[in-house]
């Protein structure tokens, strides 16, 4: 065994044992070589070898984070396989009964949608609102109808080019939230009776303005990790008849909700070859697109986009400022029809909280920000993944995603999530129970929780509590 | 002739010179006393004979103002006589064109659908915003999704009070302006396929709503004064056959856009009636319901509604702070279907900008800056009037409204109004011509011309400009 195999197994000993934790850093080359007494070439072997065993993984400017890997790690979900056939939609009721049993401000919010705002850097923005606000010209109260603030639809094109995405601050439009933009460009590309092929599970909102449209949905089968199967999606389109035809794809390519799951640069390009050959639009929601844990900002499917038909749609909400509602659309050759349609439905998007974001772009620390959101976030997920693997029945299946805060829990199959909701809830724990992501309610024995909030005591014993409820239901 | 009715036809004779001109104030009852050397009762009963005669009108707290009449004051417009059939509406791409060929800044904006924005106290409200985003609870930025920030709630609700309306701080929805609020509303009370019932002409927003939504319009006679002509309705509601079968009303009580009309007491409480009689719900837009220049505000209709089928919608857009993006929606039985609606397609409304208006309620001096609003906009009223007397072709006709920024114009019928509006915006002038008001693009002879802003020469002598395009077309 050479110097720096021995290197890496004694630090993943230390990971095993629980010395060095998920999210936590492991020391840096220069570090290492003191306390080693080897040399900065010895140690870079090591970590790229722990690197490649997927132990740890480097990030640009902060050194080596140990990833969220266990002794006894739950295993991971297989590719749904969700009904071959679109189908109407009747889920809308069902989210707005379990999304309004737990509103209490006591819950322990595994099931929000929500990162915990104290992750905000809120006191800045306020500073940064009362003087956008007091700067303002009074002309622009009326002259930034949509599309937007120009310094602000600058500032979020600039941001693109370093994700490798050239984006003219003219396709930028400001909405309320990824939801307007979303749903906008949903109107625009399709119509009531067509379907929109999704992922299975999918985002519940993206079923809401299906069913809400009176649009159909076709579940596609999606790998826990690598998003959706592409050959699914091929053969789907071949049936080129009737209602079935789909009419546009509404997927998240970075970070699924709730799956988790990422899509490599080889399948986005994939991807957005197989929808331009037979002109299909495809609305990518990329509110995680921040959210990260790897090396980079992943690449937008829209990077590939010769043809105008990606609509990618995010937001300041999931990232920087909650409460805000400041989210856009780079709708491609639907630019000018999505705009119109913003137009007609609620005109424009409040002037100074755009002002706002303008300024905090340019000077407000947004990356130092996010640096720091991001570790957080990934030392959570090792939390709550580690809780899971210890508290919850033999059998569970859990994702460990690569960005995003949310976990896809798979339970014993004969575990009824609803249930577990209505236990919890009596409890004060809410969580948000897979039949909610899908057009016909399935993944009845799933969860999707949410570890964007500081590991407590209290949601350690919440995380306790619901695997006592599932073991329970066995 | 007594002494008060001499004293009335002083003050009559000196409006009618110019020596006291619309929107002035005349003296108080104390001052005229001194200067005439005459009791107080005789001042008031002469006041009172001038308001009667429609010359002078009450303004509390304040005092007495001279009307917008005129020596050669142009006729009003007849009450429109639109078809009596529904109609599918193709209108959206018209108004586009001509809102979009008119974006300079430096245009002479007669043809905007606002107020001039140095109109506002934005500096103030700056203040408030920066104050408000400080002092917010992080948590509120999530726990505040729809229906909104409570204590504005509590403040709409407390203002409806004044005029005579009670409602639950629960009814009250939050919404990204009225815009919001409107089409949410018509989106639960009717589908693809129905008839919506309007006044004509309608403001071109409920068209392009009614539109975009698939539904048909109806437009009802209205008079430019008293509004839509309920004999009409009653008429329209009894044929209840098939697609010209009224599924709902949307129409606006207080100053009308584009006519002004201002439906009386009695006339809301028939109208409630009659839609009560039959279950057909009411949208109504009040977004000018703070503007009037008469006594009080105007009673909502709402006020008379005991079954829940009036769903009264209104913003600051128009009153306080436009660019803030702030509106509600008072939706009556449909109250959880605007809410879930609303969850569904934005989500949510900004937060801090709710915050900060929840404080200007409270504390900013709001029925100060509305006095002082309304004033500026009598005002203005008189002397758009009296340049259209002076400078407008023969045979013009003009509305004069109790309320909001708007006049109404009917030229000549030989002259198109949307040939006014090119060789105006040519001229930089804008214009809001006619038949964008219109389901099948009707009133090609009339303009919607905007006095809310200052009288400056600029704008006298764009008036000038648009009556020679007009005498130049006869």
């Amino acid at each position: 065994m050479t110097r720096y195999e021995q290197l890496a197994q004694e630090i993943t000993r230390q990971i095993g044992a629980g010395v060095l934790r998920a999210g936590e850093r492991i020391p840096s080359v220069r570090q290492a070589c003191a306390a080693q007494g080897v040399s900065p070439g010895t140690v870079q072997q090591a970590y790229q070898l722990l690197e490649d065993r997927g132990l740890i993984q480097t990030r640009p400017r902060s050194g080596y984070y140990v990833n969220a890997t266990f002794k006894a790690a739950p295993a991971e979900p297989a590719t749904s396989r969700p009904p071959r056939a679109s189908t109407v939609v009747d889920v809308s009721e069902l989210v707005f009964e379990i999304l309004e049993s737990v509103k209490s401000e006591t819950v322990v919010p595994l099931g929000s949608a929500f990162i915990h705002p104290s992750a905000f850097p809120l006191a800045k923005l306020a500073r940064f609102l009362g003087g956008a606000a007091r700067g303002l010209d009074p002309r622009r109260m009326v002259a930034d109808l949509p599309p937007g603030n120009r310094e602000l639809r600058r500032g979020i094109a600039r941001r693109y080019l370093g994700a490798g995405l050239t984006v003219d601050p003219e396709e930028v439009l400001i909405t309320n939230g990824a939801m307007e933009a979303l749903n906008l460009c949903l109107q625009a590309v399709a119509k009531p009776g067509d379907t929109i092929a999704i992922e299975g599970p999918a985002f519940y909102a993206a079923l809401q303005a299906i069913e809400r449209l009176g649009m159909k949905a076709l579940a596609l089968p999606t790998h826990p990790r690598e998003g959706v199967d592409l050959q699914a999606l091929e053969k789907a389109l071949g049936q080129q008849k009737g209602q079935q035809k789909i009419a546009a794809c509404w997927l998240m390519t970075s970070f699924q909700n709730p799956l988790g799951s990422l899509m490599s640069e080889e399948k986005r390009r994939a991807l957005v070859a197989l929808l331009a050959a037979r002109e299909v639009p495809l609305i990518v929601d990329d509110v995680y697109e921040e959210l990260y844990f790897g090396r980079a900002r992943p690449k937008p499917a829209k990077a590939w986009d010769s043809q105008g038909l990606v609509l990618h749609c995010s937001s300041f909400s999931k990232c920087l400022a909650p409460g805000y509602r400041i989210g856009w659309a780079l709708a491609g050759r639907y630019a000018q029809q999505v705009r119109r349609l913003k137009m007609t439905t609620t005109l424009a998007t409040a002037i100074p909280p755009q002002a706002a974001l303008a300024d905090y772009l340019k000077q407000g620390g947004y990356d130092h920000h996010l640096r720091g959101l991001r570790t957080a976030l990934q030392r959570q997920q090792g939390s709550m993944v580690e809780a899971i693997g210890r508290d919850f029945p033999v059998g569970t299946r859990v994702t460990q995603p690569q960005g995003g805060y949310f976990l896809w829990v798979e339970l014993p199959a004969q575990v009824d999530a609803l249930e577990v909701h209505r236990r919890a809830a009596a409890k004060n724990i809410s969580v948000a129970p897979g039949p909610i992501f899908s057009p016909q309610r399935r993944y009845e024995n799933c969860l999707r929780l949410n570890y964007g909030q500081p590991w407590t005591p209290q949601v350690e014993a919440a995380l306790a509590t619901l695997g006592k409820i599932a073991e329970d239901l066995c």
